[in-house]
């Protein structure tokens, strides 16, 4: 770490600061040159806290040279991580196809989708059981009975699932899930990560809506530094200005997560642009970035006949893109 | 709630889609003209799922007329809402000034702000016992501990306490606690706010980074819908792109809230800019506004002398603001 | 357009507004429901000021219907516009490669390039003569001379150039230009474009740092509505909280421009991220995602050495992504 | 100015570094650590390319230790510039409240409104000439003929004018003008900026919606450094993801600018905000935030009973709004 200095800090001010530093255990290498006087700090700099460093008085900036993950950072952990759920593998050349419907909503349609999916080529199932919303008013889905259904689905058609986890107490009942979410407005619940890493399941991990990638990071490492090296990390849109989608699809995220952790990268075209039409061109737009994998909405509602063209693809539009995404894989390698 | 159709829209889709509106049990009326046609939707629309109504192939664009939340709105509850936590109250032309260190760090530390900030005229004590940190090797609080010494600051100055919850398993260590703090990364965790709205506490909910003042409303609305009707709102900055403060405070929101809602709005300008030399004209500003109260760190440290400087105040620091609150809250009368 | 007018508008009220409007030249179709009442607004509503009319105190709400764009408008115009220049064309199944350097510094150096990218497949020459700089200080681009320069490649490659403009006065060196660029810090400056819309060169139209879809279209039309309809769009990245990447490219962009509008839509990673290593993924992202062409930088500078890694491709970088382009463009088909 | 070069940078990879920096005619310094090494680099480096030192390979990070603007710096020009325009002055203590209509649309609306106005305290006449507008199709404003009815108003009242200027063509109408505006839209039409320079007029220099305080100080000191210093801030508001307001008014940036700058700081709430009924609220917290001035818009139009409610104050509630700026402003000292 780097501490740059103003101008006209006194010895006084200096003797102090470095007496502080050294307290935390730091080697502190001073280098005064004639216009600013630069600290580097040698040792485990992951413990200081940065905003308070940076916002004494005569601190100019400060720098982390080692970035403040370390169980999450390929520097350390050159190679890809794998994480494997039954038959699927993602990460280090290893492509998953998540796909399934925004909420369980009965046997019947979890069953069909999961079988529509899997024939498509998809490799894993998603569905919510466990419903965040904005409104206490709207439907929170099914929630203990959704896991079941989604089991169900899961033993009819080989299928590991993933769904999403919302409190630390509901844990008992993901006992047989394959894959825990932790949903972008959780990102930073950092109880629940914690809890997550004493567990050894999979996690796929969601960037937070205004969060940054190192937040996204610093999150996995709030998870690693318990033990659970399983997971999954997923970019599903940051919110800006702009409002003809939903949210903003940030897909320079994927090359740039796959430059700073070993960890894989999914991306979530459905939530992120909140309209089916942009899901396939978004999708392939992430399998040519670089992904890792897929994870998309698929309904299967003959009785909503209105719905078509909502988030969700039909399992016939669910079919294009899956088969769009082998020749494009094929074509960046 | 308007939903505007596309035009081209076939009769038997307009007929689906009503159908499947009136299963809501909701009356609609429609109004075709020679554009569009116009649904008007008639009864509990808070449970419509209005994301997915908008992601419909038909719909133009979807707009609420009465807001989503109902017990937070001033338009159903005229008149001001009054919290009164001990000796202090809350909103209706009452003004609370809240004030204390970041973390409690030891009895000392905190008996002794405690006493300045009330000298200066301080109503609240605040002090941090659980800290949300990004990195889970920084320093996470005293915790239990820190409530403990809180308590014991109560004691000695009669001020009531705010402190941060991030776990509703910790909920028992609250139990003398006078105004339990939501942070601003968990206003979206919607269980957390569920189990505060079965308590009888004043909850302090800070609104989240990224969380528009709708969102924010509706996150008290989750806490008023179990129950609890005592809340108070805190601005405290939002992400933007400006990385010249830490976050952007958005002090418009003072005066929305206040135009949409019956709750108090309180204002901490201290994490919102980072630097103790912002807090206090934007602590001015925030008065001027129209806020309901101030949240602001002060610390005491005399050991610390570099800390100067840094985001809290020195107790006379603080006393200088003190004073200048009151001249502002009579200038604006 | 329709208008939603609030709960408790007097008839007298009424009656202001809808007199107001029909002085517009409007037909006003009035619906009362019993919690609103809707305003249909027919005619040329492209002349209502939007802004006023939400603002006004009785006011809901306002939705536009039509989009305010008229010409630029895929409704009106199906067929996608291709432009054409010397031996190059973009939009309706043509792509554009444009490469070339960040600024012209040298006739070597140009030249050089020029041949460089259009062995690799280049169909268009790219390189700034003047140039939009932060600082005062900064070097501001050759201009006249550089552009001569430009043409110097023209000759020796056949290859049509494009170079930007910042000021209506310097319009005469550009007679031999093929394609003027306006830069994302000019795309509202209304008075140039509606001067570029007189000229019957192709406008190269940069999205606006913080600038909404909708807006880039409303520049679009600026140009078009003085009768030159020779626009090809460009996504270079927005401003959002995220610094890992120096904007964060919007590609979800492409499929909505492409919805909204018969314009070609091209793609700049290069100024999007800022970063050699992630010019190659989001280039790829682009194509994948629908783009007609993509503008990119590459240099070579042997004389800097160092210079690899910045912003630009080297030749042999450009060349290996050149490959995927086509490749990519295959397998979406 | 700071460069921390990556670990593993080669000995020769650093000698072609610092040639190139010493080819700029700046001294380097170089302090090799055990982690990063550090070059110091001396001169004026107001004249380096960050942005490509930034992305050079071998390079972590860079920090400018000096700003990049000179002129407007308040580390060079401690005392506070006070711009004088006929009997106001604005800065250095004196605060200047700008009050007037959206746009100029008659002799008659521009005189009573400017008579209002003064009789309330005003000292200086805003009224729109030239109207930047995001639609070709909207009113452009009165143009020429508005800017001789401001000088009828001002011949009728005494008080200053300002005006917005959207192209440096334009510059023969604004002999009369006493401040010259820059628009958000033109904040970096760097060419505009540099004519402006050469003028002896004061200018206001309104904040971009996406850009930073340093941008904004950036494009002050393009007209600096032409020669005028005569130059007025404005903050407006800035782009967020929130839409409760129009924008989002930043007003930390007021006393984050006076720290940084000596030039005089206003504030635009009618635009930052959209809404009458958040003028008022907003334009106390920003006087009590320490800005300057205010720029409030005004409106005169009984013809248009309709419009009381919109983003314009009537005469009597600029009048309150004026009384209530004093007593703030002695509130605060």
């Amino acid at each position: 770490m780097i501490a740059i200095l103003k101008h006209g800090t006194t010895p006084a001010q200096l003797q102090h600061l470095v007496g502080w530093l050294k307290n935390m255990n730091l080697d502190v290498h001073i280098s005064e040159g004639s216009e600013v006087t630069v600290l580097g700090l040698i040792g485990d700099t992951s413990r200081v806290d940065m905003e308070l460093l940076k916002s004494l008085d005569m601190v100019e900036t400060v720098k982390r040279v080692s970035e403040p993950y370390k169980q999450a950072n390929r520097k350390f952990h050159p190679k890809d991580t794998i994480v494997e759920v039954g038959s699927a593998r993602i990460g280090g050349g290893y492509f998953a196809t998540i796909a399934g419907p925004c909420s369980v909503e009965s046997e019947e349609q979890i069953i069909e989708v999961a079988q529509a999916v899997k024939a498509s080529g998809a490799t894993i199932l998603r569905g919510g059981a466990f419903k965040p919303r904005t409104s206490p008013y709207a439907f929170q889905g099914m929630k203990g009975e959704g896991i079941r259904l989604l089991l169900e689905a899961k033993k009819a058609t080989g299928l590991p699932i993933v769904t999403e986890i919302m409190n630390i107490s509901a844990l008992d009942l993901f006992d047989d899930v394959d894959i825990i979410q932790v949903g972008a407005r959780n990102m930073q619940n950092f109880d629940l990560l914690k809890e997550l890493g004493k567990t050894n399941k999979p996690i796929l991990l969601k960037r937070g809506l205004a969060n940054t990638i190192q937040e996204l990071l610093m999150s996995a490492e709030y998870i690693m530094s318990e033990g659970n090296e399983k997971i999954i990390l997923c970019e599903r849109g940051i919110r800006t200005f702009e409002t003809a989608t939903r949210n903003t699809l940030d897909l320079s995220a994927v090359p740039v997560l796959h430059s700073l952790t070993h960890l894989p990268v999914v991306v979530d075209p459905s939530h992120a642009t909140g309209k089916a039409d942009l899901v396939a061109p978004m999708a392939y737009a992430a399998v040519a970035s670089g992904a890792d994998g897929l994870m998309i909405e698929v309904h299967n509602n003959p009785a909503c006949a209105m719905c078509d063209g909502a988030q969700s693809l039909t399992p016939a539009q669910f079919d294009e893109v899956a088969h769009h995404i082998a020749k494009i894989r094929e074509a960046i390698q």
